[in-house]
């Protein structure tokens, strides 16, 4: 320990998470220094406004506005600004000055990865960003490295806290969504304008992320699927918690191949996000509250889960910190960076091609021969019928009767259970279709 | 893809494992060529008995008995023969050439992994061993890169699929340790001499290799503290459940400070294996059968856990494969293989500094007093009780009473418990002390 180097570090953003990365550096200076190899100095933090309120105190003389000429003065670069610019142009800067990077920009590394990625490559240098992703859980690495010889065929993500908050209450309380929203912005685990979240799109972002590294192959925001939270109403989760199903809001990369892509679609990788059933039994069910995981499925080692917070300022500050100790060791023992391995296009497929089991709820008329009408039309299209189940209500004033349906089909296309749908809305004994609902993990 | 080389890869073992990294190599060429940037060659595999009977068909022309030769002249070693020696002499030989070598050999790691870690270290090679903990699941890596910017406290496993089989039925079944074996013996899960498993030093093996890596110091099996599940009963795991507990085997690594080392004690790592209750609610709870998990708790992290398949061929062959690759890109990008990161020797502490909470069950007198008097013991020790239930027994026939007393202890030592549970034999109300077990977890 000797002739021990320093490596300056510069931190761009000091928000919730890059205030924690802040503290870290300074506190435990000597135990990063020990993991590293070297000295990591902190040698500003770019921020817009000196002046604003941060969770951490830092000494003041750290700060600047000026994020440029920080940039282009360090040997290691954490990017926690968020948006595309001037994120985009800083990384761009750093890495072209030689410094690896760590970034935690889900939104940047999902609309520009590829060029970002190149760019490290000819530079030889490293850009890390376990932190895009879950959070503090390290999935990126095991995905990349550890999974490197095997052939992932399908992951399965929660990835977003405040949706799995909002659907956990709903779930645990029978709340309407709008009011687990309000409660969950009282306790702070959704933002005052919750669009990104509840709408899918922070998902879809890490959807991805993570169809990219598993598949080997460059998937951006476009290919992705996208429906989030808000038509979930409280009638589906009770449906669904009937049936033995909870309705999660899932990130899905899967390999779609000749054997499961329905009638004759084509091969590639679907990457969708949307409400999902999950039996209550499937490990992924047990994550609560603001927790995240992440499946995966790989021909050799079988289902793999990977579990713990995917927020939170501290958290996340420890997967920035892993990837920035671990840069630092590249640079200490020399060779070059890490080279993502993508070894083609693998084609993403559009939502229609992809296939999974549905839930249909449907009201009917309590008629005899209607439940084969409405099987019939399922065969028709090509949908096989998994579970199907009839409650009959009863109105004593009205003296109406109603009977209320409940079918769990086998794995079909999106295409043929869309054209299920349709043809039944037809049917005059039809009353409305109350749910359509995709399910994973039967 | 103009230049591509060609590295040797020397296969030395071809049991359960070995066979499906043989059968992979040869059939996923291809892909693993991608992904590492060289073709990977099968050079060899050595075997003691070319003739055995093996999972897989593999080329005859492959298989040798010399495995000094074989390992002699590749560029990756992989060692699956496990046991001692010859494979500690063939992995130095193979380090000694400049080989990286892939083991999943945890018995050598656990007793003589200093010396292997520093020959490669010298060598400038690498040396990896993923599958030697929790078979597909990556964990070691995740540990040594993802977390280096962190402080893991404590590492709790479940890391050997047979024992958490054979609790498992214990526990679903209501059957006897004897009668659970037996049908894990039937499955496959067990094997016909099981002592391994049972008394727990294969995970005793794999709870010094997480140790080391967790708290960046060297722990061998004798820093290990291990107790098995050979005197688990029936109603031992009736009582737990009663108290909304489950039995599990863990492997435990912990850090002990001033704040949590019990009256005096030292701080260090404590290091053990032992029966433990965990709360149903627990994530390892619901870790059923064969599986494994590792649950680790880190200072910014918080708590992550890692679920998957910790045995069999092709699972654990995932593993080798990923270190293979890893290892591959490495030899290919140059540069020196990745260094362990050790900073000093924190002390490992005997199980008797270590604290835990407690289960303890008795069989009473019903007499008023008895648990003023038992409350009483714990107290003079220091042992604080949580809670404290106390279940009638009326014998019709024999009018005979007595009381069956359960208590959950708050956190206290090995040591104070021990003495606590002395006194408490010498009461005369006492009839029988009918379990004393660790709780994690609450």
């Amino acid at each position: 320990m000797s002739e021990v180097r320093t490596l300056k570090v510069a931190l761009l953003g000091c928000g919730n998470v890059g205030a924690q990365v802040a503290r870290i550096l300074l506190d435990d200076a000597d135990a990063l220094a020990a993991r590293s190899g070297a000295r990591l100095e902190l040698t500003g933090i770019a921020v817009r406004n000196i002046d604003a309120e941060r969770d951490v105190e830092l000494p003041r003389e750290l700060f600047t506005t000026d994020a440029d000429t920080l940039a282009k003065d360090a040997d290691l670069v954490i990017e926690l600004m968020g948006g595309i610019e001037p994120a985009r142009s800083l990384i761009l800067t750093a890495i072209q000055n030689g410094a690896c990077v760590v970034t935690g920009n889900k939104a940047l590394l999902a609309q520009d990865g590829p060029t970002l990625y190149e760019e490290a490559d000819k530079a030889g240098v490293q850009l890390s960003y376990e932190a895009a992703v879950a959070g503090a859980i390290p999935i990126l690495r095991p995905i990349r490295d550890s999974l490197s010889g095997d052939r992932i065929t399908r992951v399965l993500g929660i990835v977003n806290g405040t949706t799995n908050f909002i659907l956990d209450q709903m779930d645990s309380t029978g709340a309407q969504f709008a009011d687990a929203l309000a409660e969950a912005q009282r306790l702070g685990y959704a933002e005052a304008d919750p669009t990104a979240d509840v709408e899918g799109y922070d998902a879809a972002a890490k959807a991805a992320i993570l169809a990219s590294l598993s598949f080997h192959s460059r998937f951006a925001l476009e290919d992705v699927y996208c429906e989030g939270i808000t038509k979930v109403s409280a009638e589906d989760i009770a449906a669904a918690k009937d049936a033995g199903f909870v309705i999660k809001l899932l990130a899905i990369a899967e390999k779609i191949t000749k054997e499961n892509n329905g009638n004759g679609g084509g091969e590639g990788i679907s990457v969708r996000v949307h409400p999902t059933l999950l039996p209550r039994e499937h490990p992924l069910a047990a994550v609560r509250g603001a927790f995240n995981a992440v499946f995966i499925e790989a021909e050799n080692a079988g289902e793999l889960m990977f579990y713990g917070q995917g927020a939170g300022g501290t958290p996340t500050a420890s997967a920035v910190l892993g990837d920035l100790v671990s840069a630092a060791r590249r640079v200490v023992l020399g060779g070059p960076g890490r080279t993502e391995t993508t070894t083609g296009h693998v084609p993403a497929l559009p939502v229609s091609a992809s296939t999974t089991s549905y839930y249909v709820g449907l009201d009917v008329a309590d008629q005899p021969g209607v439940l084969a009408r409405i099987a019939h039309i399922f065969a028709e299209h090509g949908v096989s019928i998994e579970i199907m189940r009839q409650t009959i209500h009863r109105d004593a004033a009205s003296k109406n009767e109603s009977a209320e349906l409940k079918i769990v089909t086998h794995r079909a296309s999106e295409a043929a259970l869309a054209a299920t749908v349709e043809a039944i809305k037809g049917l005059d004994v039809i009353n409305s279709v109350t749910s359509v609902l995709r399910v994973e993990g039967v």
